[in-house]
């Protein structure tokens, strides 16, 4: 069966990277793209490394637009989802990549966001243990879909097992993140520029203000954590692409080295997209480049009594546009890995 | 008066930085520069960008090559310089870019780097407050100078003021870095190709096994702290050059926003090379390459009751040549600032 | 129907990216990898980001574990594949993505490689324009294929439209390349560290003296050109992967522009892996990178009296491995683009 | 004797450099510094890595704020210097570092730049070989003073002398160079994001229509090139600065190769600024960042019949900021290298 799709912000880098992956996908049919500024040029014009998409040109981002689709993606600015989306029928299955729709808490919206608060949908990281069972049981079974927070699904994926097994503390939680510029959008800022970011490391969002924050305090509540509290600086890093998240947290006093690997090893066993490396191996995020995969590699460190968690996702696939797929896959009742690649694009 | 110079080492990147630095200071006369495989060449040869020093050739590394001069400036591989250094004169001033002479700790040692101990000598970061006054007064009255490990001396100025004044506790401290990979080194690994590290974050030594872990902790005993723990994570991204460190640690209880920070204010008044930014700015990397700077960004983050400092380094200066030469002008009684530039190459 | 394959080399770049392709690849079943010295481990371990082939281990790279399959790749460094290519059975398919079997002229090989000569092998360029007809032709009647050059190829489809229609002169054709390291390989070299590449232009093979410079020659000569000379000099530049060619040639007097642009429009029409980009219009090698996609952009300087043409390339597919796999397919009779992307991965 | 100076445009890349490499000029003090929309703020607020410049706070952008220095320094957009310099007293200093006044053609500012002509003041690259004699003849009795673009002057620097030794042809002539997007200012455009540049080669101008190609051609006449034609081709690379240009003549016939090499020997033996590296060497824009020196190699290809000229500058330094401090230096009777670094900062 082909399911016909229209993707909003096709002109932004989220939008691109839906169409890049829906290009091989076999049971989508990729109909309408929207934008704003960039609506009635050809689709190739503004994302000239889409060749597959010759036929297609860009329309008004309107609920006129995107209805009568059995799938509708919005890659829209944070703020923008909300009210189109309460325009598109109940039936059609709409996934969400903006923030609008990830945030249970109004509280938590306000005080990081600001503006019209929308409610919460699905979470879309299949893979997120939860006190009981995964995120992935709740995916099948609904029509609206918050794909994740990049950074913040990084995070959740890296921590949620050992909070739910009770080997590590949600609270005093810290997380360092090395990411590239796409997941700041094509926005024309300054501090964006190519000659800023090259050669450069540049923190942003320092000291507990990034909008990621209550995302992740919310999976690891989630997964049983009871008041979590995180430490979260990110840093932008010479590569378009790419998060590489190194998290730690306190082991809980008297819990084994072997206890505590066997909660990751336990909670992705099986996973074809969250995977954990070996002991001893951490990944790069050169390994994950263009895949739908999230890398993970943990070390216990007996002299800080913490755990140590590397991960490495590609913002733009694992962390926004493959999750999005992904969970829309289970949500139609599709095998799960359908037109997601698992290999990187390395070196 | 001027002072006749010996680099040894002069083939790599940390004793390049010295011989680039020391063409722009008036004090010194470079008469001498050794290397292993390359001695033979001419300098430029093998350091092309070195554009002032045609006339000088490289001599193979021996003590009596090295000898004869007021100074000698070590860059050799970890475990290599201890023999040479004993058998340089006493009154000549030598300047050890090596660890050989950064641990007080034999048991250190042995742990982390293993082979003969050598004893420690005088650590080469000036502006490193200690209990009492800072390192700049140990290093007016030396003859042997450690130059620092750059991870080691960029988490101990984050933190040391805050150590020393009580505001901070020196357990659980957790730092994550971002670093270019001329700190590992002109090494033939294939890790540290370019193919492997451009577009990539890559992390190493991750857990507790950085061999510079051992000298934040003894910078921080200085300060004050009783029995520093620290989790440490560095991750190669791709510039050449930069350390960007984001070091968190707990706010003693009870400490009000504007305490802490005074610490830090108070530590670094005046010093040149050293700086705090103002509140809610943040360093770049850039804005520090090819300088002696480190840019400190500090910030308190009351949710997680932790304070996160951002700082910002060039490893091969601040890091590691020009702390050499702000260490030697010290003990030789110069001016401080001699021959050092403060404002970095940006963009 | 399912044809079993075997990769040799598949420790390197080349072999690890023939791999990546191969996952994708319906009709392909890989059976054994081979190596020199990581032989005996798992394909994984020296190619982390290749997740879907848990299952495989690294074999002794021997005549005897290539044969029996259906299909083998050879992708050993320059001078290795010809003895093992002559151990294979007649009717094994062989790609050689070496240069062993590139070249038709023994005086050619002589110059610029030296060792054996075996002889040429049909090239792997499916959309290559000849005197008459494309390179397409011969593939589909041929057992053995040499993979191209990357930066040959490159500038073989950049020049061979114009050239075959007469429209360009084959002397004093000027070709300059800005390239990723990773069509270096992966050899232990000094001047391919990343603190060499970071942030620098890096010239090599200045004058004449590179390999593909008679390889170019040859393509050219299959489009009519008499006596092609090229001025060619490749850039490393700080990205992993990529060919960004620029390459001019004098237009035969009296030609007008739109005379000479058609020739490029008819070369490549219909042809989904080349592409012509519209007038004024040229290509990023982010537009292709992953892909097995030439994109070029055309421009006439009437001032100079030369057409430039600007193209773009993933080395390592379109380039090598893409090329190798779309060449294998036609001599199968496969379709021609299975298993092989279009869409670059950008941003 | 020391000279007063402001610095217009000290806001921009440009600007910026200017006062990094004035704070080490022993004889120049920068009393004034003027931006656009950044007027009020603290200079160190917009240009972090200025440290030593704690003291200055930007002022508007006038005639009024720029009058009563010694020297003026223009920083400005293209177009937008003429009009202000014309306010400034005749017996100012003015280093025009814009293309207002670099042009003695009308015909061709009309035809690459458009608006107001402003007509030419002397070009600022001190060693330019001209026909008789170099360009620092003229520099040194001029008040007005046209800095060089980037890439011009570059490829001047590269060519002139074979031409001025008539062993070169100045017809046909071809450049492609790899650059760092720092060249194009700080301006928000959509192509110059990090995340359109990082991992990318990027083309742009494409064709004959840089406007720098009318001030090589200038040059060359100037050097006795009867009627220079040339191919240029920019392409965008992943670094910050610099330039790798390439450039290739067609070599007079009959010219034999030590000929051709001692052309560029004699224009540039005893140059501090310019040197031509030993056969068979070429230079890395890593050689010369951060320092006013281009480094040219060259290569004789007897199979094309052209020579070719590998040149290597850090665009904001020997491109711009100091190319014009140099040309000051002559133009006040200092001695010409004062506060201008040869060494670059690498790796």
């Amino acid at each position: 069966m082909t399911f016909t799709v229209a993707v909003s912000g096709a002109s932004g880098y989220a939008g691109g990277e839906i169409l890049r992956l829906l290009a091989d996908h076999p049971d989508f049919d990729v109909r309408t793209v929207t934008a704003h500024s960039n609506a009635g040029q050809p689709l190739i014009a503004v994302q000239p490394h889409l060749r597959s998409y010759t036929h297609l040109t860009l329309k008004d981002t309107t609920a006129e637009n995107l209805a009568g689709h059995d799938i509708v993606f919005l890659a829209l600015p944070h703020g923008a989802s909300g009210a189109i989306a309460a325009q598109l029928p109940a039936e059609t299955l709409v996934i969400d990549c903006g923030a609008d729709h990830r945030l249970e808490s109004k509280a938590d919206w306000a005080a990081f966001y600001g503006g019209d608060f929308h409610g919460a949908w699905t979470y879309g990281v299949p893979e997120l243990p939860r006190l009981s069972g995964t995120q992935r049981d709740r995916l099948a079974k609904t029509k609206r879909i918050a794909a994740p927070g990049c950074n913040a699904s990084t995070v959740a994926l890296s921590l949620a097992p050992g909070i739910r097994a009770g080997v590590i503390e949600a609270s005093d939680v810290v997380s360092v993140l090395a990411v590239g510029p796409s997941g700041a959008g094509k926005s024309l800022k300054a501090h964006l520029l190519g000659s800023e970011l090259l050669g450069s490391a540049n923190p942003y969002s320092v000291g507990g203000v990034h909008r990621h924050i209550p995302e992740i305090q919310q999976a690891l509540r989630w997964a049983g954590g009871g008041n979590p509290t995180i430490s979260f600086t990110p840093v932008i890093v010479p590569m378009s692409r790419g998060i590489l998240a190194t998290s730690t947290a306190r082991i809980v006093p008297g819990t084994d080295a072997a206890t505590v690997r066997a909660a990751w090893e336990d909670a992705y066993a099986g996973e074809r997209f969250v995977q954990l490396l070996p002991e001893g191996q951490f990944p790069r995020t050169a390994d994950v480049l263009g895949a739908n995969t999230a890398l993970l590699g943990l070390q216990i460190d007996e002299n800080s009594g913490r755990v140590v968690v590397v991960a490495a996702v590609d913002n733009l696939v694992k962390g926004t546009a493959g999750a999005a797929i992904q969970s829309a896959n289970i949500a139609l009742g599709l095998t799960e890995s359908t037109g997601l690649p698992v290999n990187g694009v390395a070196p």
